[in-house]
């Protein structure tokens, strides 16, 4: 294994204190790995928060700041956040106004997120939460009953983050976050497994000849394995799979996401937003916006998923709205 | 080979087309590499551009918004772009203001610059260059005569941009350029090699128990290959090389930069954040801004490039300029 790391044990506290290094804005709360806004909680705002295991950078806490998540707990790689650390994010977040969980579908972050509440539910916070499920590739999964939460999660925390900005209450907030969940969806894949710092090498076998489509973002089972195929045939894969699952009308305008998966370059990232918006116009359906770049990432992973959001002026308001974090900034 | 493309030979040309379909803002100078603003030229504004090879996302096209560039050239895959793509870009972006062109210190970069230079000066066009060299590694290199120019570019793309935005003259951009050129060095090392589309493989050999130091953006050859080392000890080894020739005063701001290769995952490069930062302390400098993410890559090259720049007030005024781009955005 080669990574740029030192003990594969302190990968996550030092990842922390580098993200606190460069950006002074985050604040890391004492002996625990939640990231917090510096000024949370943030007086009269609905806390907008989220977590799960590291290996996903930027997310979780790279989306924290003006607009998007006050906070963020980062399990270990590719772990759920333990119920102390949900517990200490939700606290530190709470401005009295009560605190919005945006928890991806992962039987460990939906329990551990679980236990959290109900302790600061005792203490007086109102806390609501929203489950992700995106993923179109498998129903059930390692670590999952039901569909797993991926990229789409990212646009869940920039429509409540931009919500919760603009003064709405703890129920306004959740009401926004759940439409982008009923209106989004995501599919991947992979060209290579990933390595964990802990394990060292791959973490599943996927020969030099072929490619799994539908794979999760800890390189969970996916649909199928297959040859390798072109990036406009991959592309069609994915977007026939995440439009199906959407049954989109004609003329319906949407938000667009291709996403690496860590290990890919940027370039073929492009190369396959322009089989994508060929394919959005085949189907009748209009690019409102359209993000290209790594967003929620499985470590080294080469490979992308697709996502598509279908918008309305609302979520096109608060998706547009103003967000300044270290992963996404909106002006 | 596994990559998300079609053809080999297509990939440039898809790539840029996938950047024009998810940036609107971007337009496409037909039958060219060549990508400018929507609005070139910008009317009383200098110009300010710059391009090389590809294979280096964001970078250039990344870079082209409000702040910094107004256009770039994007040659094939670590190749120069053509004399001819180049006077189609000074062209392009001369509003009679003239054109600030900033060239990496590449052969084929700086002698078809400076041919297309003398076709646009015919007609009328006023050119100034400014060729970045910030990388300590090696004097001399394949492809380069005296030292490479990679990431420290981009502060200089930021910093002329935001002179050329605020209504400075030809002059005064070239001059804020060069004044990053000479206050900016960088330090590169490699995991692995990166894999060309055209060639499939790996353009280097690198053993899975050796990295290299010193490594330039296309796989040059660097300084030292040496066993696998922790991520603590590269660090160091980096920072001291990028130190040791800026030869800075105690009490200096500097901006840093951590950038990834392409391959690298974000976890990692905020580990190699969190030691430069100490060894900044320890050198008695002050981090004024840090920079962590893609900015400069090779390709799926996994490693990490580290950048310096001393900055005086006229510095953090111009990289503290509003910058709208799809790889940068300051707000």
């Amino acid at each position: 294994m080669k990574k740029l790391i030192n003990e594969s044990d302190d990968v996550v506290d030092e990842m922390l204190d580098g993200m606190t290094a460069a950006y002074p804005d985050l604040r890391r709360l004492p002996d625990t790995q939640v990231l917090v806004r510096d000024d949370a909680p943030v007086a009269g705002k609905v806390g907008v928060v989220s977590g799960g295991g590291s290996g996903h950078e930027p997310t979780h806490g790279g989306y924290i700041g003006d607009g998007m998540l006050d906070g963020a707990a980062a399990g270990d790689v590719f772990s759920s956040p333990t119920a102390d650390e949900f517990e200490a994010l939700l606290d530190a977040t709470d401005s009295g106004e009560g605190v919005l969980a945006v928890i991806k579908n992962y039987e460990g972050d939906v329990m551990n997120f679980e236990t959290a509440i109900e302790m600061v539910e005792m203490e007086g916070t109102d806390v609501a939460t929203v489950v992700v499920n995106d993923d179109v590739a498998v129903e059930d999964s390692l670590y999952t009953s039901g569909r797993r939460g991926v990229c789409g999660t990212i646009l869940v925390h920039k429509a409540a983050g931009a919500k919760a900005a603009a003064g709405a209450d703890l129920d306004e907030a959740q009401r926004v976050a759940q439409k982008v969940v009923d209106n989004t969806a995501t599919m991947g894949m992979a060209l290579t497994s990933c390595v964990t710092p802990e394990k060292g090498e791959a973490t599943f076998d996927l020969p030099d000849d072929e490619i799994e489509l539908g794979i999760g973002i800890h390189g969970e089972p996916g649909t199928e394995r297959t040859d390798v195929m072109s990036a406009d045939e991959i592309t069609e894969e994915l977007t026939e799979g995440v439009l199906d699952d959407l049954d989109l009308d004609e003329g319906q305008e949407v938000v667009t996401i291709v996403n690496g998966m860590g290990g890919t370059p940027l370039m073929e990232l492009f190369v396959v937003n322009r089989k994508l918006q060929e394919l959005i116009g085949d189907h009748g359906l209009e690019t409102w916006d359209a993000w290209v770049g790594d967003y929620m990432t499985s470590l080294d992973m080469a490979g992308a998923s697709i996502t598509v959001c279908a918008v309305d002026d609302e979520l096109k308001e608060l998706l547009d709205a103003p967000a300044d974090t270290p992963g996404l900034t909106v002006q």
